[in-house]
């Protein structure tokens, strides 16, 4: 990733608190951060179902303060949003399934946690600037793509509609309340440090671990077409949409290469892995009520108001993910 | 309101159960429901600054049963859902002003709850019908009037963002889960046994209050035009969609009369009082940041899918509520 020097001038010295810091995309944020010289307090819950893992830090550990604490704590985050100069806020539960068998759970973490945590910025630091991860989950079906930032909100399962309350809160506040709020709708993102235990973050992750077991791949369907950010483009994204005062109150799509279908990417896989193979199965009758078929952003807006664009295509975001994993497979497992 | 022998063969000897059921809307609801024979149970918590108010029983207090219980209680859930042939869900926080100033309280009884309650339904009694009370203010300001059931999803008050959320779950444990939901997004209702001690239902009610005690109402801005459906309409659309199969899994506006604007509304209520004044008033700034602006529904959707309408114009409905507050100021105020 690319760190001009205006994103040095904007972080160097500063402080920032990420939650979800210990995840995927939260500890590529923090290295990015650290390397750009902000002073860094993670916030994480280290829930095993979740994408926390203290491995995410090799290299910066000393680098960062790290608070295990989760966020439906309320009465700890005042405390920890105190003389914070931004909060990238990516602490969530991920996985569309588990919002189905336990939505009281989804709905603490991704809906009431996120209004206590803007309450808490209201009232002890109404100046931070904050950056929202939000999901394309929210939009549902499509009725078009790709997806525009102006498509419906109709979220399909209990996690979309939480996020959707989650984002909603994040803009009111800023409309209401002048906090300075920011919201990415992420797609797929991919690449180091993804989880890859399981299919609660994205199914590409469990697709690489069973590549690198030698076990065939699970294909769901497979015509569906989608898109995948690279996590180094993500990040760069949420630096800029905190550095750029014009990104204030605004919410934007994130996109990445074009889409490729479901088995265009198995085939990608298996060709950059050398090796492997994939079965294509039915969808389970569960799941497919909470499907929503293709998917692929329009990040237009971004591209053109912060200047951000997907710089990694998919061959390189798969490679770098698969070489990562072929060293560090033992620690994600 | 009409009583047709559909309606009494659909609910003569049916369990029904009225979450906020001594309030505004619910204890209309049960009035009827009980003139239909069927076996009433209400919740209500009886919070102070909600609706819910004992004297709304007048009459009927002997032939249902009340439970004083607040939706947050989730423990208590399963035990009222069990063996209920109906539920109307109508238990809410409905100002949008108490929901800016104490956003988490709004969260738990209008998000939260119906979650629970929704639990309740799948885990205790899924085969329940259930009709939820949602409300225009999930759409926030409208691009476009009549609002139809299309336009989209844009709340601007906390108090949108969790009735959003709650006609979400309904809608998706309806889609999944196969519990029969119904939605009615409901614009300004009024008549009989509206909240009349403050704005926290509809302004409607404390212009009517002040009239009657001699005072100026005042009007914020009056150039809105806005919609008013009488309770009667209101209790007639919840029992129709209760009762219709093809309802199951739909959201519906309710609409009114043709709109007027606050000052017309104003004009006509002096008049039907044979007296009174109002004042003007520039909006206050906090106000302003959540106001809507015009509204007025497309009901077009239960007008063909029920044979629903509005049977009462607007000069009779605010003439029957000033009518019954003459009489009974006293256990309202």
């Amino acid at each position: 990733m690319a760190t001009p020097t205006s994103l040095r001038r904007t972080f160097s010295g500063r402080r920032v608190l990420i939650t979800g810091g210990l995840g995927f995309i939260g500890s590529n944020l923090a290295r990015a951060l650290v390397a750009l010289g902000a002073r860094v307090t993670i916030v994480d819950s280290l829930i095993p179902e979740y994408g926390g893992n203290r491995r995410n830090l090799a290299g910066i550990a000393a680098k960062v303060r790290v608070h295990r604490t989760d966020v439906r704590e309320h009465a700890q985050l005042a405390r920890l949003i105190r003389r914070q100069d931004f909060l990238f806020n990516l602490a969530g539960q991920t996985s569309h399934m588990d919002s189905m068998t336990d939505p009281e759970t989804d709905l603490e973490i991704n809906c009431r946690a996120q209004l206590a945590l803007l309450e808490a910025c209201r009232l002890h630091n109404p100046t931070v600037r904050i950056v929202f991860a939000s999901t394309r989950q929210i939009y549902g079906r499509p009725d078009y793509v790709p997806v525009d930032e102006r498509h419906p909100i109709r979220p399909v399962d209990v996690n979309g509609i939480n996020k959707a309350a989650g984002e909603g809160f994040h803009m009111l506040y800023s409309r209401v309340h002048g906090i300075r709020a920011t919201a990415l709708r992420l797609t797929n993102t991919i690449g180091p440090r993804m989880r890859v235990k399981d299919a609660r973050q994205t199914f590409v992750g469990v697709w690489i671990r069973r590549l690198l077991e030698d076990e065939p791949l699970e294909i769901w369907g497979g015509e569906q077409r989608r898109d995948f950010t690279f996590v180094d483009d993500a990040v760069e994204a949420f630096l800029l949409a905190a550095a750029r005062p014009e990104a204030v109150g605004e919410i934007f799509n994130l996109g990445g290469p074009p889409p490729v279908t479901l088995l265009r990417l198995a085939e990608l896989l298996v060709e950059i892995n050398g090796g492997g193979s994939f079965v294509v199965r039915e969808f389970p009758d569960d799941r497919k009520k909470i499907d929503i078929g293709d998917y692929y952003a329009d990040d237009a807006k971004i591209r053109k108001m912060l200047g951000w664009k997907a710089r990694t295509d998919l061959k390189t975001a798969l490679k770098r993910t698969v070489e990562f994993y072929r060293r560090e497979l033992r620690y994600y497992v």
